[in-house]
């Protein structure tokens, strides 16, 4: 029958088609995903869409950054700086908001953070004037910070990152960290990748310090 | 630190949390993946949040159903059942509009659909009431249709469904056919499927009809 074939676009409906394109710009969404969640939201009652619709334009119009962490915020001063609870002299350099709510979840810091929005990364064009490092000297020279935790990726451009920090702040605060790597929990040792086996070694810790 | 801990919600944001809740609700998302996703909306243009939510809002209370096939459509007649075109006596009977959608890929099919919206499922309580079934046995008796093609899933439900419809239309159409099912083009026999592989056996076809 090919030869019968009469063409049409591939979504008998403009609005089915177009909803599925701006679906799959998300990312790690595909089209077939994207169909998927367009007959979801078509199966779905009416106030799901329009809740769905308000919470994605209110989320990109009014959210703010805070003002001193630069963390996603709701006012110019987010929750976690706004709580006198914490501990305001200890700060965590994260690249991103993920990193604050993958640390918040551990329970084990009760410092304040401040996110990068990004790392150094000359391939991306991304220089230090374009992450909130500035910033960042400005709060250690002003605050008089106990400890700067330098939480970023262990990647080189992490690495880089990393290190252009400590150059600029070494003379600053007393104590400058960086979280632990090492064989995670649970891993068996012959299926670590041998830089991390090998890390883990050479920064091993007296036995008393582990729990 | 673990005393000292400070509990917060997970999101630094009600707007993100509430983002992300609501697009956790499409299915296969998780709570990590619409983070990604609500992330990407705010780093993207606020333009693609507007057309993003107006593409969803409209879908879902624009959208029609074409009054003869049932598929979904922006007007009362569907863009395969308005096309004089196509083949109005041959009708495909599918489960839902993606099977509309894969089929108009293939190109090899130039009739009009009948779409079922699901298959009886006595389970989730979708009996032949639920269905448009009715409709499709109103259309096969007053419109001297030539040949009815049932492609439905090859489910118990799929054949039950098959089955169902095949008793109310026999007496009233010549042709009732359902797609071959066989071994995958590219597939090794060897890693087929007993049934499929067997099915395929019972129903081989003289060499020459094949392409």
């Amino acid at each position: 029958m090919r030869e019968n074939y009469i063409g049409l676009n591939e979504y008998s409906s403009k609005l089915l088609e177009n909803a599925v394109n701006e679906l799959s710009r998300l990312p790690g969404i595909g089209k077939r995903t994207a169909l998927r969640m367009a007959l979801f939201i078509l199966k779905e009652d009416s106030l799901y869409a329009d809740n769905l619709s308000k919470a994605l334009v209110t989320l990109r119009n009014d959210i703010c950054f805070c003002e001193r962490c630069h963390n996603i915020s709701d006012s110019d001063l987010c929750e976690i700086c706004s709580n006198h609870k914490r501990d305001e002299l200890t700060i965590c350099v994260v690249e991103d908001t993920r990193d604050v709510i993958a640390i918040e979840k551990t329970t084990q810091f009760s410092g304040v953070y401040h996110v990068l929005g990004g790392v150094i990364n000359p391939m991306e064009g991304l220089g230090p004037n374009d992450l909130t490092i500035s910033h960042l000297i400005k709060r250690v020279a002003e605050e008089q910070i106990k400890e700067v935790i330098l939480a970023l990726p262990a990647t080189v451009e992490g690495d880089t990152t990393n290190y252009y920090i400590y150059k600029m702040i070494s003379h600053l605060t007393t104590k400058i960290t960086t979280i632990a790597r090492g064989v995670a929990i649970g891993d068996e040792l012959q299926y670590a990748d041998e830089i991390t086996l090998g890390r883990s070694i050479v920064n091993r810790l007296p036995f008393a310090q582990t729990r």
